[in-house]
């Protein structure tokens, strides 16, 4: 049989018990994309020396690559040391570089590294120690019944920077290989199924290209992903068929060909205008401001977001009359239009964008339904707002009615010529 | 070999192509919880009907029950139904039943049901239809080899009240235990290592559970598991002391004994005392906001931030003196204060809480690099302001800021009688 490309192998009893989610997975299988190899299987279990050991044995003979994530840790609980060792016959040793690492690690800290930071200084017999420079759990690599193996600490801030540098460089060299061409092409606001026969005969024909359709709260997004034999003089024509179809048939709900998300492609949209974005949100409750200042040099256009939850709230800091609200309330399209009309003055923005609505569970009514939102966005002599109703729970309505109003941003920019 | 409790096969090549993180590994451990059952392993592989079919008939011996999550949606490159199908040897059958359910879903929402549609109503012969009210995709469940299998379809929103409503019975049935018991005590701003050294005596003479140390973005969890066969009379004694412990040696920093975030805990206390919190927020751009705002009824406590990104904006939302900015600059104790003070009068809060800082990766200088941040609290008539250094990328320092901030309301909190 032929091995696997890569595998992953997460430990940790926290993600058994569901104490936390999973991150490394998509990060491991990004990197390995990047090297033109593929994740085949992902495998979690808990910190037990035994599951571990096992675990690690049955996988080596099946795969080039295993990535092991998780349980470096200094407390008694984190045991993946001590299960590599066992899986593949080496003891564990003390390494004193190491140890130096970590002493100094700390006291760069002003802290002490302590006798619990002492087992995050063993590895199994011929052991590579990978240096982690962002904090006290060194990683490990080595080769054992034709496998890589490389073992790496659980914090996602230090797993990733590893991977980057330390273990990518090894998987270039293993494969060899050119990447996979891999485009996404992102959608907002169409249900998967419609999407799907909006695009049939485009997508069915594809010869060079696998596509998978991959929903989200924030749309759904056409992957098209090259076949490893794939006749490569076809990838561009292709590819090209498939965006102008969405183009021709999607208008600005087809918002991106790659990988940013919403409010950057917004955010460079703004940039290159020299144009501006004040938020002012309800429901959504700071959902907008940290979508776009997510990115570096969003303070570029992005000038403020006023989360005004009370209704004395809504009229000190968007200027939004008390009579508007008492007259339609707060969750209507007048307030959402002196919402949106007051944080593009208040910021002397170029646009502003809004949100009321009623996220729930409580605090619907029959012609206010829980769902129920105004999205909206104005700008100098105009807005534009949309009453729409949102399936999902409370963070569902909450995440949608945010990507719901930033397309209204995005539509509004595609339909005004830049000035 | 003895079966393991529970074990979870997801499916999807996006999770496998790093396109997204999973989400249903954790809810499916958390409700097995409830049944008194155990995640023991979790595998992920791609939509490939040889790989789930072989995959699924690797596991059905191994474990009671097996949770398979993903691939049932309308779109060709959702093949869970044909592998499981062909694991089992049993053929895909149109159900006539499912199908009226998923049109009446469509027509209840203004659309027809499509053809794509049509293949979602195809079960591996002898299967139970697991009604989904929330979505197309109806999920199965079957007997095979010893295991129940349950096939649930990919979105959290519609596979969680699956679980809930259709799964878990039925796990209560199969394992008819008492759940184990879990205590979660929980802590921010101290390193997991120092932590495990400040109740390193209390935690190891425990008897009646095992510890784990669980560390986030958010602080380290010590998380306190009932051991199957534990003395049950020590539980209450046992949890009691560490509590206890942690108590005297934390202080405020251990904030919660159960499984509230922080901002709920902080919420909660506001709302017993009938006070109030207005936000102002730099760098972390809206994540206060959304943290306190996640929380259904926090109109209760949460009145309004401003998210003042630009100088303008932090005096025109806040008040903040251009003097205090030109002076001192935006990164400043000064200017945090007056921010703080600026978002508790407009809004007529008790509290105002305050960020200012440097995200990064860019603004950085030798005297305010990335990752300083103030972070305050300000009342009527007092204010407390901190400097911080977090480490991390641009997330990790949002992220922690926003704790940290929420952290010194807490603190002010506890240490303020109610009026």
């Amino acid at each position: 049989m032929q091995r696997h490309d890569v595998e992953v192998l997460l430990l940790g009893n926290e993600l058994l018990r569901g104490e936390r989610r999973d991150a490394h997975l998509a990060f491991v299988a990004q990197v390995a994309q990047r090297a033109g190899a593929r994740v085949d299987e992902c495998h979690a279990v808990g910190d037990d020396v035994a599951a571990i050991a096992s675990k690690v044995r049955e996988r080596l003979p099946r795969t080039r690559v295993l990535v092991v994530t998780g349980g470096l840790g200094p407390t008694d609980d984190d045991v993946t040391r001590e299960g590599v060792a066992e899986a593949i016959g080496a003891p564990l040793e003390f390494r004193e570089d190491a140890w130096r690492e970590i002493e100094a690690f700390m006291s760069a800290r002003g802290r002490t590294a302590t006798e619990a930071n002492r087992r995050q200084a063993h590895f199994p017999r011929g052991a590579d120690i990978l240096v982690n420079s962002l904090g006290t759990a060194p990683g490990f690599a080595l080769a054992a019944d034709g496998a890589h193996v490389f073992v790496l600490p659980g914090p996602p801030r230090e797993l990733q920077p590893m991977m980057e540098s330390l273990v990518l460089p090894k998987l270039l060299q293993v494969f060899g290989r050119e990447p996979l061409r891999v485009e996404t092409l992102r959608t907002v606001g169409i249900a998967e199924s419609q999407l799907f026969e909006m695009l049939e005969p485009t997508t069915f024909a594809l010869t060079a290209y696998s596509v998978s359709w991959v929903p989200s709260i924030a749309g759904v997004d056409v992957v098209l992903t090259e076949k490893r034999d794939a006749p490569r003089d076809r990838l561009d024509a292709e590819a090209q068929r498939v965006h102008e179809r969405m183009t021709e048939v999607l208008g600005s709900k087809y918002y991106e060909r790659g990988a940013r998300p919403l409010a950057l492609v917004v955010g460079e949209t703004l940039r290159a205008r020299r144009e501006t974005l004040a938020v002012a949100e309800s429901l959504t409750g700071g959902t907008i401001a940290r979508l776009v200042t997510e990115h570096a040099g969003s303070s570029d256009y992005f000038l403020a977001s006023a989360v005004a939850y009370a209704n004395e709230s809504k009229t000190a800091f968007l200027g939004v009359r008390a009579e508007t609200i008492e007259q339609f309330g707060a969750v209507s399209e007048e307030t959402c239009t002196e919402m949106a009309h007051g944080a593009r003055r208040r910021a002397n923005a170029t646009y502003g964008v809004a949100t009321t609505g009623i996220a729930g569970p409580g605090g619907g009514t029959p012609h206010k339904p829980v769902g129920l939102v105004f999205i909206g966005v104005a700008w100098d002599g105009g807005s534009q707002i949309k009453r729409v109703i949102y399936p999902g729970d409370r963070a569902a309505i909450r995440d949608r009615a945010a990507h719901g109003a930033m397309w209204l941003v995005h539509d509004r920019l595609v339909r005004t010529p830049e000035k």
